[in-house]
């Protein structure tokens, strides 16, 4: 079936390019020998997740322990969940997990620390904790390489868990001195830091300048977005992920309506202008949202939309878009290939 | 169960508050001799609407058959779409609702009216068909009340239609010149006006003092937000929807940052600053967000908070927030009665 008989909106993903995107940041980190565990926050999907592994990845990356109960059932044996776990429920949870299939997570402080030894050494496993380092992006993280380094001596002697190395997001100018000196101050101590991951996807093809990293982690290099190819990541011919959508009104000669605002698209602006771009009308502003309307200004446009017409929007950023549907179509030139639903979409943090 | 215990990013509406909003606006609606509409993408929860449906309203309003289709199937049985509905699909599943319950929808155009009057003369029904009217807004709607006189002219003789009126969102100052006029316009034709059909949450306490008006759609009133408190129509008080998070990381002296972030919270402003009101820490600014963390500065407060506490989280725009969970929490006195899951949450346009 053609994705022009699918009603709008509706999410498809181009699955030529989601394989050369897949193919071509392994083939770039399997080239500089870095370790690729791609997020899989933007597309949430079991089968996307196995083809990253299939095709070199070394596991993948969770942002909430709901995913990673999603995608261990689907069959992926090595998650890291680089995020602080706290409370009883999802540690329990994350125990649960750690049974079965490889789990690994972050701390930035010794209270959560804490509660990941307590609950690793009642459930009898060694569980890898990363350190979460701050290395100018101002979110989680410890703040100095000496606050690192106390809190991985801390993790080592822990009972339950095991010292699994350095993290941070995204790499930035100052990580590798971070991490250096972190790991300088470590190497006086014996205790070796084994992985030192990063991540981002407007940084990946720099990803080998960082000397300190072994890992990275991207996710939005699958789809691509708008954002993405702002950023100069990737190409508008390489992002496989659109929304078609349909123009319902027309009510004056420069407006038109189309079937999705800020529940199809979410609001993120992601520091561009618009809403999203319009293929068939690379001139028109989508300037603004309502729930269910995106409204766009076709003046720019020698030509403009009659009421029906299909336009096709590259997204400003995927990762919030995915999430708000239930399913994406899979295509191949255009003809669907396979429906996936969102299998991770609104899991439990 | 106490709210306490569940975990989080957990989204908790307080029932008694929800019936109060129910009631309050029924009252105020049935004092002026409005109809009351109420619109349920804000909640996407069948019981709730039942709610409003008891309490007095005449029906509901989706924004989208996929919302109907729920809902019809939940026993609800008169339901408005304000939208122009394009494209076979879709006008097959508007046939098929309008067979079981009563369906009305609007249109600004001749080519959306031709496509509803060609799918309900084959269905062997007579659909009430609104006209959506710019009023101001600057979405979809005809631009005058001569453009609206005209279409209308046209529905009440297209086969397979009735003309149901006019519907206009917000209720703007313009509004009632807008309708008055498009009355008369009609009247001298012969052809009543049966519904004057506003909306909005923010200026729904003068609805009465829109002298056209004959029904009025709100949603956001069942809940609140911080948008709404700050319109004025809401107080703190009256707010029955929060969402309890747990602060995970402390990275700095003033730095917190919360387990909910834009896939919680959603990005949408409505022009405020910051993305929330911290219940516990009111000076505290929800500066920032990532998808699952939320940056927050707790700078301005004498106290601050814990690894692990719990802060309330009042957001901007419920209605994009709802849809971001798969289940609501309906809670008495911070006491489990009902876990709700959002039904209607990522229904098909």
């Amino acid at each position: 079936m053609h994705i022009d008989r699918l009603e709008t909106p509706v999410a498809v993903v181009d699955l030529d390019r989601l394989e050369a995107n897949i193919t071509r940041l392994q083939a770039y980190l399997d080239e500089h020998g870095i370790a690729n565990r791609p997020h899989i926050k933007t597309h949430k999907i079991p089968e996307i997740a196995h083809m990253q592994i299939h095709a070199g990845a070394v596991g993948i990356t969770c942002q909430k322990l709901g995913e990673a109960e999603v995608m261990a059932q689907a069959g992926i044996r090595d998650i890291f969940v680089p995020y602080n776990i706290v409370g009883r429920a999802k540690l329990e949870r994350l125990m649960r997990l750690a049974r079965r299939v490889r789990m690994s997570v972050t701390t930035d402080s010794a209270v959560v620390m804490r509660g990941l030894s307590n609950a690793a050494q009642q459930a009898g496993l060694a569980l890898p904790v990363l350190i979460e380092c701050d290395t100018g992006a101002k979110r989680c993280g410890v703040q100095s390489p000496q606050e690192a380094a106390d809190l991985a001596r801390t993790i080592a002697r822990s009972p339950g868990l095991h010292f699994g190395g350095l993290m941070t997001f995204p790499n930035l100018e100052g990580t590798d001195a971070f991490m250096r000196e972190t790991r300088a101050l470590l190497a006086a101590d014996g205790i070796p830091v084994e992985c030192v991951s990063g991540g981002g996807t407007p940084c990946m093809w720099q990803a080998h300048t960082h000397r300190e990293l072994t890992e990275h982690r991207a996710g939005t290099y699958v789809y691509g977005d708008r954002h993405t190819i702002e950023s100069g990541a990737m190409q508008l011919e390489d992002c496989a992920f659109k929304v078609v959508t349909t123009v319902v009104s027309r009510p004056t000669p420069d407006r038109g309506i189309l079937d999705g605002g800020s529940k199809t698209f979410s609001s993120d602006l992601l520091g561009l202008e618009g809403h999203g771009l319009i293929l068939e009308y690379p001139g028109a502003q989508f300037y603004a949202m309502s729930e269910e309307h995106g409204h766009v200004d076709f003046s720019p446009c020698p030509r403009k939309p009659e009421i029906g017409e299909r336009v096709t929007v590259i997204p400003n950023h995927v990762c919030v878009v995915t999430n708000l549907f239930n399913q994406v179509v899979g295509a191949r030139n255009d003809a669907v290939e396979v429906i996936w639903p969102v299998a991770c979409r609104g899991a439990l943090q």
